[in-house]
């Protein structure tokens, strides 16, 4: 193979598919990256046994020729020493070449690296997957969604499905729910022109989404969403993010969400925010980070008191119609979820001490967050 | 004790404290904060058994009151919860009071903390210094000085002095001398009204000096340094830093450094650094992480090669005067020498293969480095 091509471009798409490449992983060549010169230009892959990215740098873009072929071909590079070689590579151009041993020379300027490259035959391929379950939503739907709902997944690998996000797919309703069975996060979007289209059952690995969030990161186009049986592609026309499915079934979350409550508070986002992140300095220490909410006419209390260190008390003005209410929960589950709620105003709803209680912005019906209270003495 | 305070400066003196407070630490009262009221204001104290910083609220600052003293006292509170808790308060001022058991109550707003203090008689004195050997430097100097040298100290505390930088003052220029044995960098600074001084084998922490360049970060006025038998007092107007010094007997190093060299080489830092980095590359996960330079009329050629990975060839344009030469050495001494020199170009001299090497800028006189090279095969 051989290739001259613009280093800027070739930057950004080493960084992108540096996400996916691990250095810890048990197949070697999956340490690597795979470049392949073509009639289009390169093809860069990353992977672990997780996530595959694969960017394509076009022969042209904004109308400058970026990629000039000179010879076709495919050759797998150390993946961490690579990406940061062409970073701080002198100049603005590099010259590629590849041997039939792989062998590589990257050249730029008065500087000329050998790189010892692997077979590409021996780089996984790609899974096929059949476009009949693709759907199309925008990128700040999918980020939305992943934001919403990303930080609920259960972070211990024992736990299974709970590890992932589900998503469902039904009459043109895109609804992504995560639960580590203390609290739930659910988002829900139109997405046009699905209709027609049924998916259930669809479990996303948590980590897949982090990363996938990041490689969405400023992009603001409409994204492609394809489903095969254990692999979930989604493509825009720069790359492909490809994450394997978890097997299993996800559990009927719908029964375990109220509907309603006996006692609602409506209060400003932020500043319930700033009151509990304040509450849980004292209480963080602690086994289960609690912290008390006590509702009253027109405030919220907020306290929390751990033995050896003090207590806090807090008051925070609010609307609040039914009984009063006393009950505790974790702050670190409160906290995470205001913040990933961009309203400035909230509605949650209580039926009971001890019942979960909803958290949901009072100016959007498509998002909401549950959580399990604790008992205390 | 009782008083009121602008939250502002509150954050501020305890960001600075909070330096020098460790939550690992065998003495339970030194993961604590002092915090003392008095007739100028707050005064805030972090420690741990290296460094203490002392840092002052005064009454006023810029003409506007920002303490108001009611009652004079002193507490200890637990330091890495107090510093969240003050960042984190509401309102733009705090009061502040401590009974005779040292309960601490800090409110703001409709925010209101009760924290467990401690007994500030357990809290650790600071030194008395006697001022017989003070000294006066700007701190842009001393920010010098520490930038140019603490990074060539040993990190293996088992090396004992070599752990330290050296500093000596003599004829009014004040010394300082770091090295692992390896490598060695040595910075010099005039000052100003310190003739009659003579400072010998004053050996100061390298953590230390890390943590002084944090303190003096952006300030650009005029430090008293007071050196003690075992201890250095660095301090402003603002604040007062301390550090043990090291025991023991710093070795003559002046005998290492050559006078002069017969091959000498004079070329752009940045380019030399840059080709250097990008060479380690390859080298870098090897046990030495050397390359080699080859000097030759008008160019440095810059080799390094892994057996597993590749090899890598750069050629930075230089004025090279006297004899050829090949010379390998560790890669990062000689990255971590160029990246703390300011000046556009500098001078290498060079006595033979084996010899050790002196890197200067060629517009000062004031700083040297020099590496050790490393035997090949």
């Amino acid at each position: 193979m051989k290739f001259r091509v613009i280093k800027s471009a070739l930057v950004d798409a080493v960084s992108q598919v540096s996400k996916a490449v691990s250095s810890k992983t048990t197949i070697p060549i999956l340490t690597g990256i795979k470049v392949t010169a073509d009639e289009n230009g390169l093809l860069l892959t990353g992977s672990n046994s997780d996530i595959t990215i694969q960017v394509r740098v076009p022969k042209r873009k904004d109308d400058l020729e970026q990629v000039f072929v000179e010879k076709l071909g495919s050759v797998v590079l150390p993946g961490r020493i690579f990406g940061d070689l062409v970073r701080k590579l002198p100049g603005k151009e590099v010259e590629w070449f590849a041997n039939e041993k792989f062998q590589t020379t990257i050249r730029s300027e008065t500087s000329e690296f050998h790189l010892n490259g692997f077979d590409p035959v021996e780089y996984p391929r790609l899974p096929m997957l059949s476009t009949e379950q693709l759907f199309s939503v925008s990128a700040d739907t999918l980020k939305t969604l992943i934001r919403q709902t990303g930080f609920a997944v259960a972070t211990n690998e024992a736990r299974g499905v709970l590890t992932g996000v589900l998503m469902q797919l039904e009459g043109g309703v895109l609804t992504c729910v995560a639960t580590d069975s203390h609290r739930l996060s659910r988002q829900q979007a139109h997405v046009e022109g699905s209709e027609e289209l049924t998916l259930k059952n669809v479990i996303i690995p948590g980590k897949s989404l982090t990363e996938l969030a990041k490689t969405l990161a400023d992009y603001t186009g409409i994204v492609d969403i394809i489903v095969a049986e254990n692999q979930i592609l989604v493509k825009t026309d720069e790359w492909e993010f490809y994450s394997r499915l978890l097997e299993g079934t996800y559990p009927d979350t719908n029964r375990v969400i109220p509907d309603g409550g006996e006692t609602e508070l409506i209060s400003s986002t932020k500043e319930l925010l700033q009151s509990v992140d304040r509450a849980s300095l004292i209480s963080r220490d602690g086994r289960d980070n609690v912290i008390k909410w006590t509702l009253k006419d027109g405030k919220v209390e907020v306290n929390s008191a751990a033995q050896d260190i003090g207590s806090v008390t807090e008051e925070v003005i609010a609307k609040v119609n039914g009984p009063e209410l006393g009950i505790s929960f974790n702050a670190r589950y409160m906290m995470e979820a205001l913040r990933s709620i961009e309203s400035d105003e909230i509605r949650i709803q209580f039926t009971g001490p001890m019942r979960p209680f909803l958290i949901q912005p009072t100016d959007r019906e498509d998002s909401l967050h549950l959580i399990v209270p604790i008992r205390t003495r």
